[in-house]
């Protein structure tokens, strides 16, 4: 008999049982339920379980686990609360994740482009004022991050006639897109960019990436956009850079703490814009079909789909 | 001797001056100046004038006067005010304008779409809440005006993956655009809409297209950007609409009277977004260009460019 697939996750119950309706749609064939649902013996039975920000202790709890499936894209809080973990670990590669983070991207890039936050302070005034489009090919944008996501980003930008550079560990090749690699070619691209997107993973190496020394080197009145993690962003360094002018505007879409505490310093912030994590949600319609896909390929030909390397963290 | 080219228009002496400046640099062959500096003798001898919402006095008083080069698209206000002149008016028609309003219609229907209005009332309120992410291709976005700006913006929002109809007086023919014309064809179209986008010229056919009638048959929830003309849109109608939550949100960059009054209502409206009249203004650099070809070409051949149906409006 096939064991049961649990979803294990610190969503809402009722968010949880959304996405288990959602998958036993699309795996009709499969038994899909809550951790809290399984059986002693079931425990012991599950190979693959189906995750979203899932509590340690549930996943330790399985002790024959071979593999999990995410439904997010991002795993590292996963990885880091789980170090020692056997299991193998497949992130959501949904094609249509990054359709709708290139349109954030697109969508808040414009957003700074056109001045819409001077704008909206403009209203609470009553001021009319009305300031100079720059043309997007005089605009530069610098993309931090140039994986899947980041390409495909950086190659939607383009089509819209920014001038677009980016960066990324291992030197990548885009037509129409300057790459840059490594150390100095990161200070190139934060002291030449006018709008910044972080699409970066959190791991040891980019985290804290955005610290006093780089926000210095950046281009006065610089813009950006955090869509990767909070951690690749020093709070502190950046505030200093928007308080002193450095910097002119950030949007913000992740935080080291999530959901971003009521206290924090950043949701009174005139120049800053707080998004609740929403640049590119998972759509669990799409997802769903993801993981069948991912399900069946491991029942009935025992393969796994391709799975991170725990080391580098993506 | 050649007359000289007066620049007339009620921009400040500023703005005038640094539109005067451009031009000069532009067409250095010819004299520009501002109209105040033009001696008597002088104003007998004017062919031709560059316009920006002129002062009518000023050219009442160029008794030879035989045409016009605007440089905003929008000469309504002057068709108006000088219900008889005898003069022929050519607006600006700046391939950049397309691209830079097609980039602003693009910008705010993200916005729209992107819920960024929920999330910057969300910020004031410390509230981490998302919304659902719906896909481009099931938001019909709506655009009413399928002229030279109409059609690029509709194509550009077709490329960003919305899914897109129009309508127009005449009947247009867009690939991937389902287009629309007459009053069957208006109605349809904004009963439809998800996303409603104006770029209406304002003509006594389409002034207070949106009324309480049209209002009424909206889809629930529909969104409104109006950046064609202000009298487009009854006002109190728009009101109703946004007071009784039939209408979510209206992003204004056009008003009956610019700039819009300090004490309006629309700019405390918690779901109405005010612009000042940006979304696609002329970039004196590129309308100079225009300019400069526009005025040889009557110089050195007695050639007129095209010029607009004062009876139509545009």
């Amino acid at each position: 008999m096939k064991s049961p697939v649990p979803f294990c996750s610190r969503l809402s119950i009722e968010e949880q049982r959304f996405w288990v309706n959602t998958l036993s749609e699309a795996l009709p064939e499969e038994k899909i339920l809550l951790f809290s649902e399984l059986s002693e013996s079931e425990r012991a039975s599950v190979e693959v379980a189906i995750v979203a920000n899932p509590e340690p202790l549930e996943l330790l709890a399985l002790p024959n686990l071979i593999w999990v499936q995410s439904v997010w894209a991002g795993v590292e809080r996963m990885i880091k609360e789980l170090p020692t973990a056997s299991f193998n670990i497949a992130r959501m590669i949904d094609p249509n994740l990054s359709k709708t983070m290139s349109e954030a991207v697109l969508a808040w890039v414009l957003y700074l482009h056109r001045d819409m936050p001077a704008y909206m302070r403009q209203q609470k005034e009553a001021n009319w004022h009305q300031h100079f489009v720059s043309q997007p090919e005089q605009r530069r944008v610098g993309v931090l991050g140039l994986g899947e996501l980041g390409q495909v980003c950086a190659k939607r930008l383009l089509s819209n006639d920014f001038d677009v550079c980016g960066w990324s560990r291992s030197q990548k090749e885009i037509e129409g897109v300057e790459c840059y690699s490594g150390e100095e070619g990161f200070k190139k691209v934060i002291s030449q960019s006018d709008i910044i997107v972080i699409l970066l993973p959190s791991t040891p190496d980019t985290n804290g990436l955005i610290n006093f020394e780089t926000v210095k080197i950046m281009k006065p009145g610089a813009q950006i956009i955090n869509f990767g993690r909070g951690p690749i962003i020093e709070e502190e360094a950046l505030l200093y850079g928007l308080n002193t002018g450095a910097l002119k505007h950030a949007v913000l879409d992740v935080f080291d703490r999530e959901p971003l505490p009521r206290s924090h310093a950043f949701w009174t912030y005139p120049n800053v814009t707080v998004l609740p994590h929403i640049s590119a949600p998972t759509s669990p319609d799409t997802a769903s079909v993801i993981v069948a896909k991912n399900i069946r390929a491991y029942r009935n030909l025992k393969m796994l789909p391709e799975c991170i390397d725990t080391k580098k963290g993506y």
